[in-house]
């Protein structure tokens, strides 16, 4: 009755332990939540009643304006008509797999990668070609060993402050994937949904910037900085793709939400913009320097760790690697909640032992208390 | 480089005559756009803070226990659990085609039918087949004649007041269509967008309220009676479709636009809503009798249709049937847009000489100039 690809369709360990973890006095540093405390608030009385129509399929001209210069502003040249509002980054996603993956079709990502775009790609029946990375970046050596790059589909890639690794391109490496993108005509789709959120400081000019010839996607929302309720997200690309993104978009949903479009707008353009970035920074920096502490405190002996420059996360690699996943249900029971490294792999027989710990939404606090109660749950496993 | 769908990914015609007659004076009678009148005022002063965060894939608890409640009120028995919140009701066409499309899966549809399931459905490789519609509904005739049943996927229907064909099923249709569907045990997709839109007695019981123990979907949107800015729909299915819609949409958007739920469900619980569903219907019954005096005026003698007892359409058959995509550049050249018929038919090859004109949008005033125009247009056309 189902299509083939219901076959790939993985329930989604994300989504279970949110439910779980929303529950009771979980502590969680499972999910990518931003703190309510950095949220703008909800002011919606500038919203014309002209947004109450149906809308364009790109979205509003004014925000792809903003969208496009801030790109200009970060060095890739490009104008508004390349830009495609959508509904949250994660469509974006959605509509590159509609337009790239067939079954079968090869497609690079970074290992670990996010979740949710290697379910994504997966259900449309791509090949994950996984790609390790290291402190500067994809594994260069790796990368040009890798058989027949030309049949790649694309090249997934979170350069700046990854999910899940917290990990941040130098420059020779953003360089060195650059050339090698354009060399071997393979689209680059760099996701940025992290960017902003920077506290100590970092390279992030983004690879698209360095790439002349050849096709490239950006992605970015305003959930992480602004309101995740609203759903809006972007998706900038080469003018040769961007025809085809139109059109998947307009067959999947028709456009995006106009009020929360003609809000972004509002939003970025106004006075008080970047003193919020600038109080999300700080806090998120603070709540980073707290969960660094705490994890010196209680986990010095069983894990390693870099503290990010930027992004929601830490990475974790227990020195005992065991499968995080039967942990997880342990660490509920004792009202703390994390995501499993696993997770993050492509492979049917991931690499054990990580861990992906969320500093952005739990409290100084319940920091210190959660990973106490986490630090106590690995001791007894190892026990 | 692109997937093997993107040689089915047509251009609209809807969108490009769109951004065509949002171009200076043309009256549009192409669209299928509620009149700002018709619209509540976007009053957002009640949204809550919390809406702010990211929310649950399935949407929120309080309008999917009124959509369920609702839906129980026509006679459909289901509870919250099966409601899902979808980013427009087109949102439910693409998870469909996700659940159930391989390429060559064969699906039945209506004949004419809403242009963007056929492309959405399309796109997903799904092989269409056709049954055409009488007065009282699908052409049971042809139905009880259609070989191997068993293999369809899906049967997607819009009985009440169909678009682009104004058709709404009399009851033993709906009765024999269920009996149909459950004896072949076919997946039911009822797809509803306008059943509130109602101006002369109707028959409106939804096919799957007759339906006892086999797949049913059923499609509805805020859009058509509310606020079509805000991208809210719902797709409410049968318990076993269920979790699959959820994992579906959690790998296209996340969850959709929160800020219109809120603003959804306060509507539609309000104490003003049954005036507003009571001012829109008036409103409409209105222009649609404008349009059939001024059809009766301009084309008495070109063309046959039936006043319509809902929906947003006349439906016009020329006496001379001629392929109307070649009189649309100049209808438009003289100020007026329509649809041409044949862009609602999924063969290569499809009938000529339909014409679907939308009555919501324009004012009494532009619907009788404007079919005046197109009258002209015709006209000349012919000699």
């Amino acid at each position: 009755m189902f299509a083939q690809r219901i076959n790939r369709l993985s329930g989604s360990l994300i989504r279970e332990i949110l439910s779980l973890a929303d529950k009771g006095d979980v502590i969680s540093f499972a999910g990518g939540l931003p703190s309510p405390e950095a949220m703008p608030d909800l002011n919606l009385a500038n919203i014309p009643q002209s947004m109450r129509q149906y809308g364009a399929t790109e979205g509003e001209r004014s925000l792809r304006e903003s969208i496009a210069q801030e790109l200009c502003n970060r060095g890739r040249e490009c104008c508004p008509e390349q830009v495609l509002i959508t509904s949250g980054s994660q469509q974006g996603i959605d509509l590159i797999a509609k337009l790239f993956v067939d079954e079968g079709a090869p497609v690079l990502m970074e290992s670990p990668s996010y979740l949710a775009a290697i379910q994504a790609f997966k259900l449309f029946g791509a090949d994950i070609k996984p790609i390790s990375l290291q402190t500067g970046g994809l594994d260069l050596e790796v990368l040009n060993k890798l058989k027949q790059p030309e049949q790649l589909r694309f090249a997934y890639l979170i350069p700046t402050f990854q999910n899940p690794s917290g990990c941040c391109y130098d420059m020779p490496t953003r360089e060195a994937v650059a050339e090698w993108l354009t060399t071997h005509k393979i689209p680059l789709i760099e996701d940025e949904p992290y960017r902003e959120l920077v506290y100590s400081a970092s390279e992030r000019t983004p690879i698209c910037s360095l790439i002349a010839d050849s096709p490239w996607v950006s992605l970015g929302t305003f959930s992480k900085t602004g309101i995740p309720g609203f759903r809006v997200g972007y998706l900038t690309c080469s003018e040769d793709l961007h025809p085809y993104f139109v059109k998947l978009k307009q067959a999947t949903d028709l456009h995006s939400n106009r009020i929360g479009q003609h809000w972004a707008w509002d939003y970025i353009n106004g006075p008080l913009y970047p003193q919020q970035l600038q109080k999300i920074r700080e806090l998120y920096r603070s709540r980073r320097d707290t969960m660094a502490s705490a994890l010196a405190m209680h986990f010095s002996d069983l894990a390693k760790w870099q503290t990010p420059a930027g992004g929601l996360f830490f990475w974790l690699q227990l020195n005992s690697p065991q499968d995080t996943r039967e942990l997880l249900p342990v660490a509920l029971q004792q009202g703390v909640a994390f995501m499993p490294g696993e997770a993050f792999y492509s492979d049917s027989e991931p690499p054990k032992g990580a861990m992906r710990l969320n500093f952005s939404h739990a409290s100084a606090e319940q920091i210190d208390q959660g990973l106490e109660r986490l630090a106590d749950v690995i001791r007894r496993g190892l026990n």
